[in-house]
């Protein structure tokens, strides 16, 4: 039975999820979940998250939900299959991976997303962008990418000379970041410009992509 | 060689880790790092986590930061020893503890720890507390510990009916958030509660929390 994956495909925690399937070359079937008249919030879906939000991973009778959670299950029940995103034979570099996905958790995604949804979603869902919180959060994701740039001068990828799901988890909110007028935070460090390109250019996100828009001029 | 952790025993994400370390049972040197000198934001230290964060796990010649990180290297190495915490005979039982790991870092510790913040390390640094961002936490707080209600009333832990890393995560922070005048947050939640006290009673912690404080009355 093929994996079935609710989500949208806007979204960024699905698309943390599609990329990882896509990487894994994994048949999955995609069930759209209607956010804008709160499916998400009603009990058929609450059964399947307590906490409402998307995506959702159904494998048999198995449920999951926290996209890293189901990026790290897929990553290792097909590792045999397509991209080893977890170096589920070296431990020192499995470790690494966990290292550099928590940095993605811990500090890049805490920096980048409240700029992304002050400055993309919440003005469609009617609410004016908050200048103070985006500005808050440049300084901190700058710090953060500073350190990604000395980093990524030592390494082609963030936990060493190979990609990862570290590297895969940073995809979805940087995609809507770079449509954002502070695209040069990226732009203005070589390394990790060139990384950005590099990530930014595989086969499983140019697959998903074109599906990234939350409608018409951003 | 021993492990070799750099932290301090009141910090909450160093506490994290040692909590697992006494699962496990595994030898450790625990190494001080001199927070109020700014010792973390030095060079000797920041070769070994560039946020300069603590804690810092070495173990030979492989350093590894990030509290969350940490823990699951430590519980993979030496998953044969001690409590198992990341059920690793099971794959669905072990990709659950993982779902409620994402659970602990994106929705638990995004909430409890501001408010622990405020509380207790703000003061302590000549920061008033924020009684806004208080409020506004212990909101978020109280609904994620709705949802861990209804599964706590289930499960006897948060992935299962076994104890996991899902469960010994959010020792910290809980802990110092009972010493709060919000401790009946988890309180007026008979399963929580009851969670909390099996939790907060393991011979692990029993270990640790003598030296978990920030000082006198706190």
């Amino acid at each position: 039975m093929a994996l079935k994956l609710y989500g949208l495909p806007m979204s960024t925690c699905t698309t943390r999820v599609l990329a990882c399937l896509h990487e894994k070359g994994v048949d999955f079937e995609l069930v759209p979940v209607d956010l804008f008249s709160g499916e998400h919030k009603q009990p058929p879906f609450l059964s399947k998250n307590p906490f409402g939000q998307i995506p959702v991973l159904e494998d048999g009778d198995l449920t999951l939900f926290e996209s890293r959670a189901i990026t790290a299950y897929v990553a290792e029940k097909f590792k045999e299959t397509g991209t080893d995103l977890i170096k589920h034979n070296n431990p020192k570099e499995a470790a690494l991976v966990k290292v550099w996905m928590e940095v993605e958790s811990q500090n890049f995604n805490s920096a980048i997303s409240p700029i992304v949804f002050e400055y993309i979603v919440g003005p469609i869902m009617g609410k004016a962008a908050d200048q103070a919180v985006i500005d808050a959060n440049l300084e901190k994701l700058g710090k953060v990418l500073d350190v990604y740039e000395s980093k990524l001068s030592i390494t082609k990828y963030l936990a060493g000379d190979f990609y990862s799901l570290a590297d895969l988890h940073h995809f979805p909110y940087t995609h809507y970041f770079m449509t954002t007028p502070w695209a040069s935070l990226v732009n203005d460090r070589p390394h990790v410009k060139a990384w950005w390109e590099d990530i930014s250019s595989r086969p499983a996100f140019k697959k998903i992509v074109g599906a990234m828009t939350f409608g018409e001029g951003k």
